[in-house]
């Protein structure tokens, strides 16, 4: 999450840090008034995927906060070690127990309010058997008409979904890059 | 820069961290010894641009490490507060003083070692006037037969060159998404 001035002692010594702007740097950043360590804070990635099983597509009900209860495609926090497309394919699993084969790149969404940038793989189911993990209340499957989309947790997903739906009807999937404002 | 083990204090109240799962996850995190605070370790965005005039491209040589002294395509690292898009021109300002036009997204490519996913746009050039920045010693037009390919200085703009190279001859440029290992 976008946290600004979050950042108080520095992680390499633990003295305090003070927001300045580093000699030919532009923007505040947290330097260790001790050591001079300058810690930097950039837009994390979320990444997930629009499982499809014939014309369904499968959303989770969000077991953890923020948004608990309401409904989500497979989506998470991006992992160092992992790409974005193993990042959508490991919370695919965690969250609904779904198998997957990942297809493209779908969205790129950027949500600069939060200090993110999501990504959203095409994927086929490869059976119907879900096993949803901890952080899901439950995960179905839902035709276009019976998407609960007054009860979605995240605009990009919303946005994913309407993109999907919309692409489906015109027989081609492409690439979407935008923002969320 | 992936610098995994990097954070040795809390950055909440400064006293020593250590790396162990919390409950419920399954990876190992910063964990404060004192006040509990977890710190999460992510991959971080590079966004730049492929800027073009007529059939040449902008390439720029850097004046800071790494890789002081090779060509590159003009790139930084994604910051709070801008999208992909508003970052990529952000940084083709600074790094050429280019005045462009900017495109679609055109490649994004993971670097799982260097934990940074790297965001390419096009772009075109509105005119020849380039006043590079203090990262540059100089930035210039190539052809594509004068691109210096053994003296750039970055996997991702090899890569986004040459799939630049190879849409432009096919005349149909596309989103391009994968990994460099």
């Amino acid at each position: 999450m976008f946290e600004p001035r979050r950042i108080r002692h520095c992680r390499v010594c633990g003295h305090p840090a003070r927001y300045a702007v580093p000699p030919e740097d532009t923007r505040e950043r947290a330097i260790c008034t001790a050591c001079g360590e300058i810690q930097y804070e950039n837009p994390i990635n979320v990444v997930g995927t629009v499982p499809a099983w014939g014309d369904q597509v499968l959303l989770c009900r969000r077991a953890i906060e923020p948004r608990h209860g309401l409904w989500t495609l497979p989506a998470g926090f991006l992992e160092l070690g992992e790409s974005t497309a193993e990042g959508a394919m490991r919370e695919t699993d965690e969250e609904a127990g779904a198998r997957i084969e990942l297809g493209a790149l779908f969205t790129v969404l950027n949500v600069v309010s939060a200090g993110q940038v999501h990504f959203f793989y095409l994927a086929q189911l490869q059976d119907t058997v879900l096993a949803p993990g901890p952080e899901t209340l439950e995960a179905r499957l839902f035709r276009e008409h019976e998407v609960p989309w007054d009860e979605l947790a995240f605009r990009t997903v919303r946005e994913t979904l309407r993109l999907y739906f919309a692409d489906r009807e015109r027989g081609r999937f492409e690439v979407h890059a935008g923002d969320i404002r």
